[in-house]
């Protein structure tokens, strides 16, 4: 058995997301262990660092795989970027320790959330980000994001109906970027994440830049502890996870950079 | 009737090119007709600055057209908007004069490719840009776009195939930006460009970029006027119409400059 390190880029839009399932929905991990299975000829055990929601991308998703297979990390990639469909694909493989576990290993990630804020829809941002016509105060959404930066609870912004106890979590970034008319970019970046937290994040922040909330309510808010009295869920459309890094501070040799902007001015 | 000016953008890869055509393939322009058709009761004739080809994508496409309607701009670019597919858009909508004819009163435009040049192939960017798998050296293929501005014969990247006589146009700038393993991207703004110019340039810059050709070939390759010396034709995906301008030197207000940069990281 030989055990590696995947790095998945995928478009999500057609993908019922990460977590394969029962019925024969099309999921990322499902389509993974098919293709593994046809190359090494064992249907192995794929598991990733991050289970993305139905219609969420990744530049940078890490997934660990253990095969009875000769190949080398590079003709295995080789392999499975042959036979993978036009929606995802290996973009670095890696020899990894046996034991090595993509999610349990992870010291810190990056999801990146952008909203179009252009006053028409954009067709070539379909797919890639979240159409919020009215023009954002990004001032006030960048102050907000800033007192989410931390070690906090962040019950106010898990998943509804979410059971999970342990919701405190570090934020080491989270930053906006960009400007109304245009892209606005959120970015976390943190040592864990709870279930919809970026895109609940996102819907709130969007909150305070439509001047419907006041960026100083976000700590009164982590506080309160209280899922009900943040911002809707952002759709998944506009959300990436851009990568997972297995050392604090992370490697920046982890991806060339490059990779990591993601597509560029018409991208 | 009334006549506008629609500036568009589309994602190109569900397009068979600008063009209405005979049979029922789904065109930019035949689309556009329809829809005019039913805000307005009557299917007008939409003219475009530039035929664009099946799989080639717009950020700021110009049409015109005439209607018998007392819809003002505004209201006329919601309409269609609500009422077009999600690949095309209406971007901006202005009253133009009666004879305002896109095509023939442009006086610059600017085309943008983009290739792909990371080492495994981008879900993310699969329809938008070209894959090229091997580093290129973008400093050469820099050298070879500047010979290719100023006002040339450019018969050698006509189509091929093509009965055009007058193959003379003014390139006011030919720039190759971004770095070898990451995106890297062609801009071309000249006064007008012959059918695949733009994609015959892309293929030959890929070769001058791949060491298969020397970037001072690019003179003689000009003055030989011969197709058939040029690089093949690159693909569709990579392009991009960015804008058209009726001013010369452009107006920088003809449209918002976060629009014209295209979906950036992780657009």
């Amino acid at each position: 058995m030989a055990a590696f390190k995947l790095t998945l880029e995928y478009d999500g839009t057609g993908f019922a997301g990460w977590q394969r399932q029962a019925g024969d929905e099309r999921t990322v991990q499902g389509t993974l262990e098919r293709v593994v299975g046809e190359v090494c000829g064992e249907a192995p055990q794929v598991t990733g660092a991050g289970r993305t929601d139905a219609g969420v991308h990744a530049l940078g998703q890490v997934a660990a795989v253990s095969v009875p297979t000769r190949l080398g990390a590079g003709e295995l990639q080789r392999a499975l970027n042959a036979r993978l469909p036009k929606d995802l694909a290996v973009v670095a493989c890696e020899d990894a320790p046996r034991d090595f576990h993509p999610r349990y290993d992870a010291r810190s990630k990056l999801y990146r959330y952008v909203v179009w804020n252009g006053r028409a829809r954009s067709p070539l941002r379909e797919r890639t980000a979240h159409w919020v016509p009215v023009p954002l105060d990004v001032e006030a959404m960048g102050q907000a994001a800033g007192a989410l930066e931390g070690h906090h609870d962040f019950a106010s912004f898990k998943a509804a109906g979410s059971d999970v106890e342990d919701t405190v979590r570090t934020l080491h970034r989270a930053e906006v970027t960009g400007g109304p008319g245009g892209e606005v970019r959120l970015e976390l970046e943190g040592s864990g994440f709870l279930r919809h937290m970026v895109r609940n994040v996102a819907g709130t922040l969007i909150e305070v830049g439509l001047g419907k909330r006041p960026p100083e309510g976000i700590s009164g808010l982590l506080e309160a502890r209280d899922r009900t009295l943040a911002g809707p869920t952002a759709p998944a459309r506009g959300l990436t996870l851009v990568w997972v890094s297995y050392a604090f501070p992370r490697n920046p040799e982890d991806l060339p950079p490059e990779a990591l902007d993601g597509p560029g001015p018409l991208g």
